[in-house]
């Protein structure tokens, strides 16, 4: 498994969503005893994962009956209590009433920790599932694959529903945004709407906040690549660094999140607009990287760009990488309330965090530990 | 509130972090009646929330042992058992010992759900938390604010420090990450290894994915708003629409995730490239938009500009709306292989899950229920 941020693309043809058809054999394994010291740290947590099989009415009419059937003959298959074997197969069902968006970045995330595992894993997000009847159906699905199912569910009655049809046919289950609506409901002590996303009226995408973020989105894109320097004093962040360090990027992710950014390349031997030296300080972030790294993707840039060995040589030599990051760095010594970052080996979500703690901190000083606060 | 997907920015020096010394006074509100029926169908669900008071060793000396004394302080305000009394503040604490993006993402999305509530909510994001004496600084100012707490740590030892210190000091917790941890573990049979997002060997950032992802944000930016119409046959996702359907932040978000997008303006009387019509046109998506919702969003981008009356009304007047749209419409008709996708009141995350779904669905159709397929 080799995974990192949300970046990795789904290769629809090369990977086929799963079908009935060939779902692979599944061989089985005991739970490792590392894995069983770990659940007992675990436990302290939230008590473990539990496979629970509540008691369906057998009077009900609803696709839920017949899966009470399909359940029966799958009993053998998830008998065990507590000492149930986990099987190998490792598809990932993601399913959600809206976008499912969260379920994704969700267990994209907690994916990060198994990076070393030797696994393969397959997820499938399922997105827009709004009535009871598709919902039962990729849970089924989910079952003949052997795989597990996380979802986000805002309507409870399809969230139970997920939980029940889970539950019988012996799929590992994960409700994801119930307990954080839970939650949040009893610390406002007020109720959730269960609306899903899509429903009419519940969305207000045109407010203020929907329009800056345009603004911001197209604000930067107009400034990538010191592009209209004229306009840095409009900007809430600068990015300034040698080529590759990767300002393209941060910079419009950054703006996904509402704020103008704008960013200016230190090229070997040019100087820097006058405009850079006149904004406040605290809003420029100075990009740094390891000399070998940076070779390293530029490289890679060189080959996919298809240049010749001289202009390779010119853009990834050693000498001349070092010469490069010498000559910024000499302009960051000079410009003390910029704030240094190292990107070196990280994730364009993980500069962005670190850029945008930062100018928060730097504009209210108030609190011991710095935070990033948003209204609601 | 008033909130639709990440979109809205936090206004530093408008609202500052919380100090202890702000901390409002805090009245109280029993859970409503209708928030207690909401809660008995959740409980199906999970067990609903619950405030443990787990027992702390005296004979410890972390910084947990100064908190237990505390504690004994603050007993008299979580004493209740199941009847506590919910607070009204509305302030909400998200920590992370990595970038917090997964805290931010999905607390955001489940605010969602209370979009009428007409509660004022604040986060507060605190990122790479790595050391348990910042984390307990943190709860502490959070049981003195009376706000809540979600986390998302992916070493264990914090996170049952961050349950114990919450429990401890009556702060409503939830634990994000952890379930979906263990669920993971559980499904592969495998120990997550517990390592934070920072910490060194952990990610592996320079990878084929991370290239792919970095060129198709660079692809995107290059295309966008009609440039270089001889690229059209390297893009994965092509979008075309009249000015103000969303085509520039849509096309930053959907690179975000690894494709190429390009988006061609359609402008009243302007034939589109020739191009267009060569590509394949299940890559071809065509934005249609509600005349009324268009030209209000016109008017407001009119006045963002600051152009003139004349200009205005040839841009947001009633009728060149409609003639432009009517244009858009008669090239997509003669076009049947393009999805048509409106966007009227959709946020940017929705029109990307709905065109995404699409462009998955119509490259593979062996599954009965669309989905978004991913290997890691």
């Amino acid at each position: 498994m080799n995974l990192h941020g949300s970046s990795g693309q789904s290769e629809p043809k090369s990977e086929p969503p799963p079908t009935i058809a060939s779902s692979p054999p599944t061989p089985k394994l005991k739970i490792s005893p590392r894995l069983n010291r770990w659940s007992m740290t675990r436990a302290l947590r939230s008590g473990g994962v539990k496979i629970d099989r509540p008691q369906i009415q057998r009077s009900d009419n609803s696709p839920r009956r017949q899966l009470t059937e399909e359940a029966d003959k799958k009993t053998s298959e998830i008998e065990g209590g507590d000492d149930v074997e986990i099987t190998a197969v490792k598809s990932i069902y993601l399913v959600s009433d809206g976008t499912g968006w969260t379920a994704e970045h969700s267990v994209n995330a907690a994916l990060g920790q198994f990076d070393d595992c030797g696994c393969s894993v397959n997820t499938h997000l399922f997105s827009w599932v709004e009535d009871e009847e598709k919902l039962i159906e990729i849970i089924k699905q989910a079952a003949k694959e052997g795989a597990m199912c996380f979802y986000t569910l805002a309507n409870p009655s399809m969230a139970k529903s997920a939980k029940e049809a889970c539950d019988l046919l012996g799929v590992l289950s994960v409700d994801i945004l119930g307990p954080i609506i839970e939650g949040i409901a009893s610390h406002l002590g007020v109720s959730p709407s269960g609306l899903t996303r899509g429903a009419r009226g519940r969305v207000k995408t045109l407010n203020d906040a929907y329009f800056k973020r345009i603004e911001a989105i197209e604000f930067t894109i107009k400034q990538d690549d010191g592009t209209l320097p004229e306009n840095l004093s409009k900007a809430d962040i600068i990015l300034v660094g040698v080529s590759r360090t990767g300002k393209t990027p941060l910079s419009t992710y950054i703006a996904q999140k509402g704020y103008k950014v704008a960013n200016i390349p230190f090229v070997m031997g040019v100087e820097p607009p006058k405009t850079l030296f006149e904004v406040e300080p605290r809003k420029v972030f100075a990009l740094k990287i390891e000399l070998v790294v940076l070779q390293a993707i530029r490289r890679t840039r060189a080959k996919t760009l298809g240049v010749d060995r001289e202009a390779e040589n010119n853009y990834s030599g050693f000498d001349l990488v070092r010469k490069e990051l010498d000559f910024a760095s000499k302009i960051y010594a000079k410009n003390p309330g910029w704030a240094v970052i190292d990107v070196t080996n990280k994730a364009i979500e993980e500069t962005a965090a670190l850029i945008l703690r930062l100018y928060h901190d730097g504009s209210d000083s108030s609190t011991s530990v710095p935070c990033i606060s948003k209204r609601y």
